[in-house]
């Protein structure tokens, strides 16, 4: 069989910092870590990038995660895959969206070009469609509800 | 950038029949449809296939559906995306799963040998990781949780 061609597979990991201040006196709305980007699309974004050929999605959600914040991430739980064929002006990409758990403070590294903890009170400008996947955690963390089917 | 090499991305449909007589006299246990499949690796597996690119995963399991079954499926909800390295003998290919209803009887095409309606109890050798996905599948019908992160 020839190899077909797909979209690319991408991971993304929403970061919760569990010993953060913010997250002590909200733990129902975790503090979580944005990075800004160092290639284009530039801007604000979930920590994450392409998975490798012979990683779990979640094998490659922790390790994006470790390269971009310097964080130890314990990957806890699959929210969704965003797939619109419009979400990336790279090309086609495919995004699984991870929640994970890390203690600490992010330090930016690799593809980031700076890193800051965030909550849904101080989200600043995001590419791709980075969100509305915040949105639909947010959502998901209130009612336990994921997207509908068609993201 | 240079175009990185991921994982090929699938989907695949659990098929619910809703006016089905085992569906209409156990609501909660729906009849869906398997395939035999044409090609290896050979067995009976949930309908699905590769992504297009320029196309969103709920299309391309509605897609793959109908070319393999004739129904025409209403995908309802995106269970789990599946990305075990060794979960598919021909290469790393990763499938998100959802999961759709359909009306009326299934006619195998396209890359499927033979169709046919099982349920819970009545369930061939699968292909793939296609028996975790359905034990998962049950799972999520009874309780609504879904598999852990790293399937």
């Amino acid at each position: 069989m020839p190899v077909p061609k797909t979209p690319l597979c991408t991971v993304d990991a929403i970061i919760e910092l569990v010993d953060h201040p913010h997250t002590l006196a909200h733990p129902h709305e975790p503090a979580f870590v944005l990075i800004e980007r160092r290639h284009p699309p530039l801007g604000w974004a979930i920590p994450g990038g392409f998975v490798d050929i012979g990683e779990s999605l979640a094998h490659a959600a922790a390790r994006e995660a470790l390269e971009e914040t310097s964080l130890s991430v314990e990957i806890r739980e699959q929210l969704f895959s965003y797939s619109r064929p419009d979400r990336d002006p790279r090309g086609h990409t495919i995004s699984t969206v991870f929640i994970g758990r890390a203690h600490g403070q992010p330090k930016a590294a690799d593809d980031a070009k700076n890193v800051r903890v965030f909550t849904e009170q101080t989200l600043p400008p995001l590419a791709f469609d980075h969100a509305q996947i915040l949105a639909d955690y947010f959502e998901f963390r209130r009612s336990g509800r994921r997207p509908p089917a068609d993201r």
